[in-house]
């Protein structure tokens, strides 16, 4: 079978992440992924949500919006609706968790860490890039802060990415580009750590079940992938 | 290990569900399941949303909401704040895509079922509850519809049914209760059908992530426990 | 004339008063009065909202909602439309104002009591139901405070319920269900204390105005019907 | 007794009736009670809401509203608040209910009248005044039908005015200023027609609760005040 | 040219300002700009906005609103829509901006004056006889102040009135009533100090770009204007 | 005078403008002057909104949004808070209302086209960027429509620029960055068509006054300022 870009069924669509891509925040990286580009912001404010308030423990959290026209057709912004749809909300809850599940609270100390992840162009795949995207800028962040004297230590434990893998025409294939992602059998995103472990994991049979020796085949092809997209994070972090 | 109420690792709280539990909708189901009760119901509207209209089509949606002393304080209720929770909203749709999975949508026809999901009081496994039991709802909804003429055959293709799995104190267990769930390593909702496939798998690493083998438990356990709701599913059916 | 249920003029529906029906609040109780359910809670909270705040005074506030499908047809969710009605919000102030009449906010102390009429099934007369419910469920709420040494003694002043009475075909009528209130002619609640008079009175003419005369059977079928529903809450609250 | 201000118990005060305030509305009143002053007015708008289209039946709605300064201190506008306080929405759903009652819907045809009452100045008795002034707005602007063409008879079927009586220090007055009214221990509004006929009793025991007798002299109180107000609405509309 | 209601196209309409229209406010003016009126009020509150509390400096904050029949056709209500209309906003921004430029916000200390421009009547120019008016209730709030013996002295710097100005049928004309605005090339509001001094000029041309020369004539139209209303002002408050 | 970023009074800082920044808009532009970035995108609907409908005549409209970290500390997303600011929405007025300046709707047809301004990193002057590089997307969206058949010719009437001016230290300087904005004595920002004429002109004197004198020397440098910005414009449509 070849896709309709031409990719093979294990293959990533082609991957470019751009540091401070804007001057501001204290992390700013432009991630593309084929044909989808999300602007992945990480700012660092010096207060806690009142939950954290006096525990001594950091917290990250995450945004998420698409531009009215990143979509084919333009989509109402959600800001003159007056509320966020569940889509988003479910998708920065998703960032956010994943995020937070590699940083040490103790370590980052009262701060919080605002993920903001703004997609400039759909195609697919847009919540996995914003996890991927957004881990470097906050390692920019992080950075940032043990630069200035504020951290001693990186509160990070791990890296981080994440990928999408499906199941169209019956086969199980690598990182959906839009055209995909909407006739898709099956759905699944995958969020692993540099140790291989997994994060998260969030499959959805859209249209027909999946059963077991289908589940192993699509979490093979997510760890292929993510490891491709870690290799591309240390790239752009010259970690290598 | 001894659960904290006694239970095994892989065992089940007692679960009972009662159909008919209130006269006006179409289904209306209450499940319990140790301490967490849900009142599911299904609500026929003879009209679908307008990206259905005119397509032959049918629909089934999902709301979830708490009622405010269902949990151990009171939480605010989301009609006073004049908006959903990012919570509530993923729960919704989880319930919302996990029920449509089983429906075919052609013999259907064009109208909606509404399923309502509320909490009467939470113990954990809200939202797999909420499943398990809006299936039965369903069902009585379509029988409904098939003794009043509307349907000639069952849109249904399979059974469904939930549950919770994770992992605490480094052990995978079934079935979590609120005190396990709030300090699980590991927390994964896992929809089955009849046919022993899965439709939604979501697990999240909320301290340590896990891996393939650890899975591996995970989904084993779900499957033992998703077989045994069926069972209760049945018989509160009358189908056994 | 005979009811469409078989009632006299003057009889109210069967009553039952469940206490205890959920775990979690202080106060707890399921009144069913007829086909009618409400689901009623009290809840404290060791703080008062700032107008209140410093007075040495507590405070009592409620409010209401009812499950989409206590309805014969399906209607809409406050909480997904992101506001009240002017229905609701009139029936919880009064909710609130009659249960506030009967407090000594000086014995009660600087703590609130958020009273929660959540109605399952309706058949008419659910604001009236929730506040002869609401007032046992805030006894054993004012029970759980003394018992746990928060209160030396009641501040309780009086008992209190609550009936609707109206006018169909002409006749006076007591509790009207559903089908009478969708066509009555005068609908009118009425709150009272056991030292017999009046918390509240609010008398609507739907369509023809009502006169003296009139309005002294509606007070006399009103005091007859809530002498019984205190007798069912004394009951309940096994005081007899 | 004297009453703060030199009244008898039984006296109103001054009341003035303006009609044409503002010259756009079909009917536009100034009515102003003591200190009291409300703008109310009448707006022809010839569709009718969703639920009555096509029955050949008119409507009849009201709105309510203070102006932030109208009061002493000043109260945040419901606009910049983005909702409606209860109290609003209890108020208007009062102002419309007492409307329609005098309405024939089948003679009015398929058209709205809007009532909007917005008060300039409040010192009491907001919500009696509105419906007293707003009735001789709605004559104006059935007059405007009738004199256009657009209706043969006049709908109204009876007039329409209301008061408020209650218990200050023991004694039942009437037509309570706001310093009456802030410390009242019974608040009572009173909608009667022109036939003498109850269309709206609203009672509240704010400390202490009444009996019988005394709502027997709120009532004769609440008729005599009404009686007087009538004769000013008839002499606003030169009927007399 | 003759303009629509006889005036000459440097004439203003008839002007009216009222002091004390209502009792409550610190300062209550009503503007009458011919058919055009504002109640105009400004309030005193002691304290400012979180962004001015402990600088010793005060605030001027302005809000507006039209009353739903204050225009021809009844215009919804936004307290009822739940939300202010960008029209709104820029008015009350621009109201507000203006009056704070002639505070001396050191002299005021730390205290807010709420303006509040209510439009009761509208025909054209209710944002500039909202200023005009509004200047007028500030210079009684101020007094207010002084008298109290809460300020020593005025913190006002200058006086301040607006006017309209605009193009129809190519005539440069004065102060547009809403006949004239509706159909007019150019549009313009300028805001002026006794001092001459520009303070806001807004000029949108809705059909027909404009050039130096015709900003020219505006201005002086403009100028001209603002010093008889600011006549109207100083007879207003008998300084003249 | 020298300006703290080396450039004259009367000097515009560097312009870059690039055509197709994203692939799904019909125009999709991204501006940067000097550090300020809008993307503005323009969207072809085949519909318009209800005034228009059946009119024959089409309509521009424009929403305008800054990324929360666009901003050198992190603005709260509009989309959480549930509504639009007073500040986006006088600008997104002023954006649609400048553009809609240059169309004639006759020849546009009954379509919308939506410009979307989303401010990737903000520097001062993000109005008139938005103004500038939206007129270029909406020429390559009218452009699309010509090639594709939809309109004959373009209803294009003039070109089309915006800057800002001001007043630093008593100094008029032309195009002002964040570091002059925040402390300019006046505001100012014009909007003129290719003909040199204006369409719009907003000036505000934040603490001085101004007068005539000072006006033409504002309104000479934004002329300049625009002229400049259209030899961009015309160079990046390669008009030249």
């Amino acid at each position: 079978m070849k896709r309709y870009d031409g990719r093979e069924a294990d293959q990533l669509r082609s991957v470019k992440i751009t540091r401070g891509f804007t001057q501001n925040p204290e992390g700013s990286v432009l991630i593309e992924v084929g044909m989808t580009r999300v602007l992945c912001t990480a700012s660092v404010e010096e207060k806690v949500p009142s939950f954290q308030k006096g525990s001594g423990l950091g917290w990250v959290t995450a945004e998420y919006s698409m531009l009215p026209r990143a979509t084919q057709t333009r989509t109402p912004r959600e800001a003159s609706r007056g509320k966020l749809t569940g889509r988003t909300m479910e998708i920065q809850r998703l960032i956010g968790r994943a995020l937070r599940s590699v940083v040490d609270f103790k370590k980052l100390g009262e701060r919080t860490i605002w993920i903001d992840c703004d997609v400039l162009q759909a195609d697919g795949g847009t919540r996995t890039a914003s996890i991927t995207g957004a881990y470097v800028a906050l390692v920019d962040a992080i950075q940032y802060l043990i630069q200035k004297g504020s951290l001693k230590e990186s509160p990070l434990q791990d890296t981080l990415a994440a990928v999408s893998v499906g199941k169209v025409e019956g086969v199980p294939i690598l990182d959906l580009a839009y055209p995909e992602d909407s006739r898709a059998e099956v759905d699944m995103n995958v969020v692993m750590t540099g140790a291989g472990k997994f994060v998260e994991i969030q499959g959805t049979a859209e249209e027909v079940p999946f059963d077991r020796s289908e589940l192993d085949q699509f979490l093979a092809l997510a760890e292929k992938g993510i490891r491709e997209l870690m290799s591309e994070q240390k790239a752009a972090l010259k970690l290598v």
